[in-house]
């Protein structure tokens, strides 16, 4: 089933203990859509800059990403620089420039516009309310935010998450958007904002679902070795959000499969550099871990 | 089945953003053998000075605890201050009175000797390894330190590492212990300095354990409010330890009940101040929670 994704697509540079890299694709639609597309097809909204090649694009198109919403325009795409250091929880920004990324306005191809499955990733929440718009056949959309858009535009933002049916968001990002440092707490009260469902992301220690019926936790997959952890959110969000469109089915039991299933892909995400290890699964891999997961999270009564 | 604990009596002075409380009973050992009461009978092994009256006995005597290896001597019993601010994640300690403590040789009664489970609470190592050399007879031994004494009594420490088989132990100070930040590599490195099992405390994200034939991961029970952190470890090892001693089994499934066990207690030990809820509990709120969790991390294949 049709799923959307708009976010940024960039060439990222980042040092973590175990090496660097310097201006690999990145950004939260890339790891998104590369993510997903294992599950189901990908349709993306993004902008790049002239430096986008064709090579660039095949990464996508390879793949049953379709890339009609990728808009190319004069200047230079999107570049972020960061270091992680010690235990790797936390990204450090060592340089931003948002090139073409600055003046984006989403554009959704005519095409698209029977998509039935939507992620709004962590962009301008007036452009993410202009997407949510204009997709008027939806059976389900998600959102993610940070705490530039919570602390810079809460009205905006208010406005955007009134209109989704699923947050997923970092644990930090919801204690700040609930003001509630209970987890259990900031998921009731973002549930009043809007979203029925609301998904916290935890790191390395896992992903909480908090839906109408139940809560549900799921393990971050332990690696012997984390290369690199950017992208994992938006990877954990792919594998998520990929789930869902691939079943059609917003059920309580399947809202766990698909936490389980970004569980498991984000692991992936962060076993090499970049987009590295996502572009190399096999479906085989991933059902395989998504069983060892399941065994390393069951108990007997 | 017996379980012994050795470990520290101490009176707690505590104020969190819910409240505060002067004075009331806590320590190690006392966390701990409250909760595994409710599996099992407990022996503790601790020191109190002449402060600790008959009614703070009576909290042990009242529940399958024998107190027969409390002993009474001249002085204060260990006085300990602290807060918790924010989210709570770490005790800021502001005052430490040994006062007892400090000269505490554990005593081991001869009624005791053939004890057959046994936890080495957080107290000096060299004392840990005196207790577990008396007790000829264990089933299986459990483990507890901190940072003061990985830095500062290496050798002594990896002597008792090398005599128990299961280590229950705080993420950092995993972390600390082995050098590794990566946790499944911090368990692994842990397991070759002699414990066959390493279960790793993760506070509000939950524990997981590490045992030659897996890993597994229980989330913490997730609760409207945590009142007063205090104990939560020592409070998880009680369920942990008392779980396996009730049932005499130390197989992989039944390891990996005593964690959930373990998140159980250490999720009613936080509800209030001090001993509070784990002296009001009832097996049955104990099993339905159990179970609760159980349905809190089930996903289908």
């Amino acid at each position: 089933m049709s799923l959307l994704v708009v976010g940024s697509i960039a060439f990222d540079s980042i040092r973590t203990p175990h090496g660097q890299v310097e201006e690999i694709l990145g950004g939260s639609a890339t790891y998104f859509s590369v993510t997903a597309s294992w599950f189901t097809p990908v349709r993306v909204v993004a902008v790049v800059g002239e430096d986008f090649r064709e090579e660039h694009f095949q990464v996508f198109r390879g793949r049953s990403i379709d890339t009609l919403g990728i808009e190319r325009v004069p200047g230079r795409t999107f570049r972020w620089k960061g270091e992680y250091v010690g235990d790797m929880n936390q990204a450090h920004t060592l340089a931003t420039q948002l090139n073409v990324f600055e003046s984006f306005v989403p554009k959704i191809p005519a095409a698209y516009l029977e998509t039935e499955f939507l992620f709004l990733g962590n962009i301008d929440p007036v452009l993410q309310l202009n997407v949510r718009r204009a997709l008027p056949n939806l059976r389900a959309s998600g959102l993610d935010s940070m705490n530039y858009w919570i602390k810079g535009m809460p009205e905006e933002l208010a406005k955007v998450l009134a209109t989704v049916e699923i947050l997923v968001i970092n644990e930090g990002e919801a204690r700040m958007l609930s003001g509630h440092n209970n987890l259990k707490k900031a998921a009731e009260s973002i549930r009043k904002l809007g979203p029925r469902v609301v998904v916290i992301k935890r790191g390395e220690h896992g992903a909480t679902l908090f839906s109408p019926d139940s809560i549900f936790t799921a393990p971050a997959y332990p690696l012997d070795q984390v290369q690199d952890p950017t992208g994992a959110g938006d990877t954990f969000a792919g594998g998520f959000m990929g789930h869902l469109a691939r079943s059609q089915d917003l059920s309580d039991a399947n809202l766990r499969r698909a936490v389980a299933y970004g569980s498991v892909m984000g692991s992936f995400a962060v076993e090499e550099f970049g987009l590295g290890r996502l572009l190399r699964l096999t479906p085989g891999e991933i059902d395989a871990r998504y069983r060892e997961l399941k065994s390393q999270t069951h108990f007997d009564a």
